[in-house]
């Protein structure tokens, strides 16, 4: 099987992993289906000679694995990042399956830096860190027993990626969507900008930017449309800013805060 | 998702495995995808606390496993065995891939016990082993790094598996089928007739063999046509019998053997 130039783009994340053996293992899983970027935000061992073992001829995805302090570290530079799931639906993302899922995954890392995104073994990815993916991807499983080794998963996922690529032809498109730390910068600018405004007080925040995420994760934002979007906060902060100003100079009485 | 019944039918070979958190793992990875029936045959160590702790919850799985002393009792009763291969061709049997197989496995499990056959940690299956199957299944794979580990590999198979149980439908077909022992009852005839007949003077018998089960694992036999052919091996041999006896009452100088 010849793989196409994808999958240089594409780094398998593992957040806050707890047996080194998994991460082993994944790497094992990874490579055998041509993956070799791996990323681990916060692994609670390694590197460790357990992780070594279950690599088991992998040891070149171990070596080159880069070990990062946050998920944000973990996604600097990649436009498109799919998160596993254990839930078939979920609020602020579109959930599909690793076979749906995985041409759209290859159609992005043909162009630009692609991350999927694998949770800890004991309860997945923080709503936080699904917060930051463009995609959520679940595998389909028995109901009474849904809980797939992470090792098992990026197996999975890494084997629908490389029988999509086998088939695989490059859609061309003209978005060029922004970097995972550009849409991140919005999001921090909007949510700042909401509080300014006293958008909250009668709102639930971190719900609130949860929708705000899925809408804009839906859109696939270019840098362009970030900097417009955020010279728009600029100037609402700024004009509610200049409300505020004239309101305390009419109303000196008025406390500050 | 729903799983239909063939599932009841489909068990899990496992042969020769060194390590027994493979067994726990791919314990769990059936469990994952709904399958539970486990054979062992020849386990290295089993039970064992590794084991079950690989299997996180799939412990019924272990605990319901079928230890077999040869691959014959491991595949008593079954009518189709799809058998793991490294190799994208074989000699003796037509190899495919998961998803071009899976259907087929389960089309089969709808009406009679099936096996996927699983070789050991190091080397696979054997060749014999091999012989004892219908269809070969080859996971696609990196050229350069092409080693799943063993519940890596079942985790895929039962994957695709379950992916193929959610869009599946029941052919329906005139073929009954023979079992596992009656077709290996019919190899067993064929080749001591084969060789009292002399036939193996010219013949390397291994390759022919294989060579056969390829031809007679094609076609399917049925019950009925097992008697008929083991009727013709019987006749054959007779024939062959009293042409000897006819020879060495004429030729009673000629030293017997």
């Amino acid at each position: 099987m010849n793989k196409p130039n994808p999958f240089d783009n594409i780094r398998v994340v593992l957040s806050h992993t707890s047996h080194p053996g998994n991460i082993g293992a994944a790497a094992r899983a990874m490579k055998t289906m041509g993956l070799r970027h791996l990323y681990l935000i916060n692994p609670k061992h390694f590197p460790d000679p357990q992780a070594s073992a279950m690599a088991a001829g992998a040891d070149d995805v171990l070596q080159n694995a880069v070990v990062c302090g946050s998920i944000d570290e973990a996604l600097q530079g990649v436009v498109f990042t799919a998160a596993m799931t254990a839930r078939l639906r979920d609020i602020s993302i579109e959930v599909q399956t690793p076979r749906e899922a995985m041409p759209q995954v290859l159609q992005e890392a043909a162009s630009h830096p692609v991350a999927l995104l694998f949770g800890t073994e004991m309860s997945g990815l923080t709503n936080e860190e699904m917060g930051k993916a463009q995609l959520g991807v679940n595998i389909p499983s028995n109901p009474d027993f849904s809980s797939l080794n992470i090792a098992a998963s990026v197996q999975v996922v890494a084997y629908e990626l490389s029988v999509a690529a086998a088939s695989f032809t490059l859609e061309t498109t003209d978005i060029q969507p922004a970097s995972h730390e550009r849409v991140e910068g919005l999001y921090a600018h909007l949510e700042k900008t909401l509080f300014e405004i006293g958008f909250f007080t009668t709102q639930n925040p971190a719900r609130l930017m949860q929708r705000l995420r899925r809408l804009y994760s839906r859109t696939r934002l270019e840098d362009e449309e970030i900097n417009i979007l955020r010279g728009m906060l600029t100037v609402a902060t700024e004009y509610n800013a200049r409300l505020k100003r004239r309101y305390m100079e009419e109303h000196p009485d008025v406390q500050k805060h």
